[in-house]
């Protein structure tokens, strides 16, 4: 039957040129709403999709969003639109609807640069590399400190480490530092790809636990740069954040696959407000 | 007559609902280009004016642009869709058309968040802090070293001051660290406020040049977080750069105004090639 992430954001063709059609499950929540994620990955499959015409730019390079109303589990509509279709790279845009009583709602509209990785993997002028860290074994597992969020449903998809020294937030002993440090794969054995280390970016908890805000820090701004295919196995993920003023934050996050090589980072703007630890 | 960057980003009223006019001037020219930080200055003015029905979200706090076809000096459309005017936040599109002989070419897309950063000052938990340079008077200004751009006027629009450090590229010993510390202001006195950073975020020489890459390299998405608004003064920028690998590469920036204050920070993804210098 295929991999959990792979239905999750399969889409079939639409009626109208440009749109497609996708079901969100009930499997992926956080909170009540689909995981931000898990949109942005179904956006770049509908635009993967839509510029697979000739093969061209299977990849998405860079990818920015907002999410003006938040999404639920049910059907969604891909709306695609190629601003350029160039040589080495292409421009497009793709917003996502979902039915809301009145009519179509927004849930989210990206930007986005698309090309072929697989043809940019030399040559390699430099390259961040991962700080080290303890493996996944010696991490901490989702299954015990992590219980934060046992009302979602996304934390059963996938299979998170933290090092010991960035998950103190989960026994109320938060560094300070505004650092994660850890490791994330899907639970049900599916090798990243590109599509999925764009989901990973957004997957880890949010570094603000980090500096004791335990609330909900909403995304209001997402945008990521994919630079190259991962190898299979771990992902290992690493999360900053800098400037924490006026209930807005930054999340930095970096991605290097099992062979230590970054394939994504991104920089979110998150909401966040003073309240202690319900 | 103003400050010549208020009459660059200058929209008139339109005739449909969400367009305005501009005219972009042969002023703020980078090759035979417009420069793309005027361009997303000037999408960010035509959004504040759109939003600015009930004054309440002036100023441009994350905005994200990828740029389909070149800009050139003329007439400019400038076409805004709001995609959800909150309460405490907006998000919004814009868009920036020029006639290109066959009908409209899109020079610019980007979606972006909308608020007021005037009562996002407080409270602070954390902020980051500039790193400790040589002053203005003391590092190398646009008059002497930085002269691989003669041929743009937007050279002449600005003030720009690099440290000894990371200025070498420009006597043909670049640092190879792949780091710009400097500061920049309007030439003719103008004092910054958000659209100035959103400018400024992209107005230093390339990165790539401290790696000795001097070649062309154009923006291919950009992604900027504006966060205070600036008090008066010089604003000081770094950039770095960490992954450079096939073709792309990524320019990080951040300002601090006058006081110290983190005001804005980016994330560009430019194209670059093996090229010796010309």
């Amino acid at each position: 039957m295929g991999f959990e992430f792979d239905r999750e954001i399969a889409v079939r063709p639409g009626v109208q040129p440009g749109e497609r059609y996708a079901v969100l499950s009930d499997q992926w929540r956080i909170g009540n709403g689909v995981h931000g994620g898990v949109l942005m990955a179904l956006g770049a499959a509908g635009l993967a999709a839509e510029l697979d015409g000739d093969g061209a730019h299977p990849d998405p390079i860079a990818f920015s969003a907002v999410f003006p109303t938040p999404s639920v589990p049910g059907e969604v509509i891909v709306r695609t639109e190629v601003l350029r279709a160039g040589v080495s790279l292409s421009q497009a845009q793709v917003r996502l609807l979902q039915s809301d009583g009145d009519g179509l709602a927004e849930r989210m509209r990206a930007v986005a640069l698309f090309g072929d990785l697989g043809k940019r993997a030399e040559p390699v002028l430099r390259s961040a590399s991962p700080p080290l860290i303890a493996s996944p074994d010696e991490c901490v597992g989702s299954d015990g400190a992590i219980d934060f969020l046992a009302h979602s449903t996304l934390l059963d998809r996938m299979d998170i480490r933290l090092t010991q020294e960035t998950a103190g937030w989960a026994q109320g002993t938060p560094s300070g530092n505004g650092r994660l440090d850890g490791w994330v794969r899907f639970a049900d054995g599916r090798e990243p790809d590109v599509l999925a280390v764009l989901w990973a970016l957004d997957a880890m908890p949010p570094v603000a636990f980090d500096l004791g805000l335990y609330g909900w820090t909403p995304t209001l701004e997402f945008s990521a740069h994919l630079r190259a295919h991962p190898s299979p196995g771990w992902l290992q993920v690493e999360l900053r954040t800098e400037t924490v003023v006026g209930g807005l934050m930054e999340e930095d996050a970096r991605i290097w696959d099992s062979t230590g090589r970054l394939v994504g980072q991104s920089r979110q703007l998150c909401g966040w407000r003073l309240r202690q630890r319900g």
